[in-house]
């Protein structure tokens, strides 16, 4: 068990430096989501958008979906007016959308064991969420490897120090722990080592209940009842297809009123049609099926639509992101989702296939990014770290998309048009042909005025010459090793943790024993 | 003189195959210019804008602008009804206004000598123009030099295969070339080597009225009496200066009926106020005087409006881009222009400080780049090739830089609603729980349905390793590398290229003896 692998080693020089402006945001004055402060970039037309409703429609009409090893559901789906054949379910036009929008909350707040870190999730609201799941990790020292407990917490820990990251998740897998023992761990360190809004589990039905029993033990047996403390992603099977495995996870938060992801993961051209607005219409039929459920498993649960189309080469079946049709599923997403009035969540934060953290790394993920934070994506995932194709955490990434996040949370500063954001006084004081180096008005202003880089070098070729000729990777490596080393651990009280502790190593036991 | 290097090699293997994607429209397929398909994105709100414009007045009213060294100008300004005392004049507010309403075109047509590379200039068009410039270059095999004429046809012939690249310039400085022949060298190669459509040297107004010359050469000499074939780009000399030199030039072009750009170049903290909006209202102010001026010289004259706002570290000095406060910048800029009725040009592309092709400079410049196609600018300049802070143009830097344009302009290709775009027959023949890959609609789709990149690597680890891990900057070399095995120069009628190679040859010996 590596509980607190903290270093009491002291961080320092540059890196030290630029990882100190990169958690320059202290927890209390850091936000902890973002509120939007300009109009929404909308692509698609009021007929276009019929159309990809219509067709989600006519796809659950006559096509339907698949709700795989779960009688119960079927009964519940039926009951509810469904057309039930074997698994496959059959909704009349109208019927899923009209079972979210009587039910479904249009936001909602997901608790943080920190107050200060709850999360608005919906309306104009965006969060950006660390990268989850992948069973690599890599970093510039030593290359692409299996992901280890090691990796786990450094990531973590990264995440936790970022402020321009608002939720956590597994940032890779615990490759060196067995599978059944693997959701004990994650949420353990998630709740030990950052005070972040949390990602619950959904690998099996146990792993979900283990999940909330842990949230109770932070949170308090009762808070959960009435309050969101989890957020749980749940990936439909593309095509149309909500498994057993996803659907136990489902039906275990959705009963305990926690907020639940309904996400389908489409490539187009493999698990969608070599099209995006076929794509579309099978992402929306696909979430109204799985949302549907929700609402009807318990009314008024949080919930949210999922939205993840890439493409793949039909000549190498390789999937691409950050391309003109993942960008254009975002965008188009973003909009049928505020139409049902559930908020939207999009796998596709800084998405990239590249096996480095080079430019095609940062152009990938900075094209989706922007995209859906432009958009109005209301909880951005895999905003951090993700690498190849979501095989790979990486390190360096990490702080690379976290300077990316950050110009696109700077950018939603609204344009300051005081008095002195307008700055009349300067231009009248300086004049033409002189500068504005010493103004008044400059050195009132200029330690606040504009946003500050963490791993991107503005300096000059000589002096950047001088310190090596660093390339970012390079630069964010040495960001991530100071961070580490100032790491500290959030406060808990000692009962929970102990608590927290013994469930975790009892579950252990008995898995351990077959129990 | 080095008017044909072209090897007759041939290019091959991987890389080959690659700058072939990236070459693969060919001049009669590609796109001579981009019609924007979506809803331009849109920052600030009326009151915002009109206080922007309103202080833009006041600083002409009551702060004025110096037209440096040239009574003909203070002369005509006067005569207009402008209050010149020495060589500041002031504008009542209005006034430049009403002039440039009453006269410059909203949107123009720039020719190239090749008919099919015309740009649409204004209204929803967007051109993408290739870097200018730099008086360094940087390629991964040698690193960061002076760049050479070697280097200067290298880059214009990267730039003529490019088919996301719409207009050329010099994409570098010949620093081996003395600076008075500077420019009859660099309008000699751009005619020469690409048949995209130029941009004009404002050097000098000597160089103003060769590269006139040379145009008419080019074009037929009644040809650009009433046609916009040269598009110069004036900066001032921020704060509120239009130097003689820049005067001189725009005179010239503007009273032969070719398009002015007046851009100014603000780092906010020294050329404008350390403040977004004071600096976007003092760029207003500049481009309203500047543009005045061009209609009073030649009323109904092609010209647009520039911006280019980045920001100073006002600790080191160091410029930055890529920041929010230039995205903001780019974005409101370009409803003021629209406000105003001229073209917005943007010298915001693919910009960096970056020294290197790496993940900096792929981010800042697809935040920037992004952000510029979103927001509706008309002539995005500097779109590939720009490291940092435009002192240098970087070979793998222009390859990774047209590949993000290139997504940017797939993005723009209209969602397809058609019967076979909506997929639904894909859906209902493959059904829930299997794949799409051997569909009937995806057999008839899949080599037309997606955008394909180009130095993007999308294959598998295991494949990409086997390839010797290439970063992109590493793919990008062989790219470029294979384009120029493969370029061809465009045809140009012999008797013209006599004349234009006799133009250049004889005012060379002029300047060279002094004549």
């Amino acid at each position: 068990m590596i509980d607190t692998p903290d270093k009491p080693s002291r961080s320092g020089g540059r890196a030290g430096r630029r990882a100190k402006r990169q958690a320059s945001s202290s927890p209390a004055s850091r936000e902890p989501y973002v509120e939007r402060n300009f109009p929404l970039f909308r692509l698609l037309d009021e007929d276009g958008l019929q159309t990809i409703e219509r067709n989600a429609d006519i796809i659950l009409r006559d096509v339907g979906m698949v709700f795989s090893g779960d009688p119960e559901v079927l009964l519940i789906l039926a009951a509810a007016g469904a057309r039930v054949e074997g698994e496959r379910v059959y909704f009349e036009p109208g019927m899923c959308r009209e079972i979210i929008q009587a039910t479904a909350p249009a936001d909602f707040t997901q608790h943080a064991r920190n107050p200060a870190n709850s999360l608005h999730i919906g309306g104009r609201s965006a969060v950006f969420s660390t990268v989850g799941g992948p069973p690599f990790v890599h970093d510039i020292d030593k290359g692409r490897r299996y992901a280890t407990t090691e990796d786990h917490l450094n990531l973590l820990k990264i995440g936790h120090i970022l402020p321009v990251l608002h939720a956590t998740g597994g940032p890779c897998e615990l490759m060196d722990v067995p599978i059944p023992e693997r959701h004990l761990h994650g949420t353990y360190y998630q709740f030990r080592y950052s005070d972040k809004a949390i990602h619950g589990s959904v690998r099996s039905a146990t792993a979900a209940k283990d999940t909330l029993a842990m949230a109770r033990i932070v949170f308090g047996e009762r808070y959960l009842e009435d309050n969101i403390c989890i957020y749980a992603g749940v990936n439909t099977n593309s095509p149309l297809v909500l498994d057993d495995t996803m659907m136990a996870a489902l039906k275990i938060y959705a009963r305990a009123n926690q907020a639940v992801l309904v996400s389908p993961y489409i490539l187009a051209g493999a698990m969608g049609p070599v099209s995006i607005a076929g794509s579309l219409a099978q992402q929306l039929a696909e979430a109204l099926g799985g949302l549907a459920l929700v609402q009807l498993l318990r009314p008024g649960a949080a919930c949210a639509m999922g939205t993840f189309i890439g493409s793949i080469s039909m000549q190498s079946g390789a999937p691409a992101f950050g391309t003109p049709e993942s960008i254009k599923g975002i965008t188009i997403a973003a909009e049928l989702a505020r139409r049902l009035g559930v908020p939207l969540s999009c796998a596709g934060g800084a998405v990239t296939a590249s096996k480095l953290p080079d430019a095609q790394a940062a152009f990938e993920s900075t094209l989706t990014l922007q995209a859906s934070f432009y958009a109005g994506v209301n909880y951005i995932s895999h905003c951090a770290g993700w690498l190849e194709g979501g095989l790979t955490t990486g390190y360096e990434k990490m702080i690379i998309d976290a300077d990316i996040c950050s110009i696109l949370q700077g950018f939603n500063k609204p344009l300051d048009l005081s008095e002195e954001g307008q700055a009349m006084d300067a231009v009248r004081e300086v004049g033409p042909g002189s500068h504005y180096l010493g103004a008044a008005h400059t050195m009132r202003n200029f330690e606040t005025a504009f946003w500050k880089p963490t791993v991107a070098d503005n300096n000059t070729y000589e002096q950047w010459a001088s310190e090596g000729a660093p390339d970012t990777a390079k630069r964010a490596n040495g960001i991530w090793k100071a961070m580490l080393v100032d790491y500290q651990t959030p406060a808990m009280d000692p009962g929970i943790h102990e608590a927290l502790r013994d469930y975790r190593d009892q579950r252990l036991k008995e898995i351990r024993t077959g129990e």
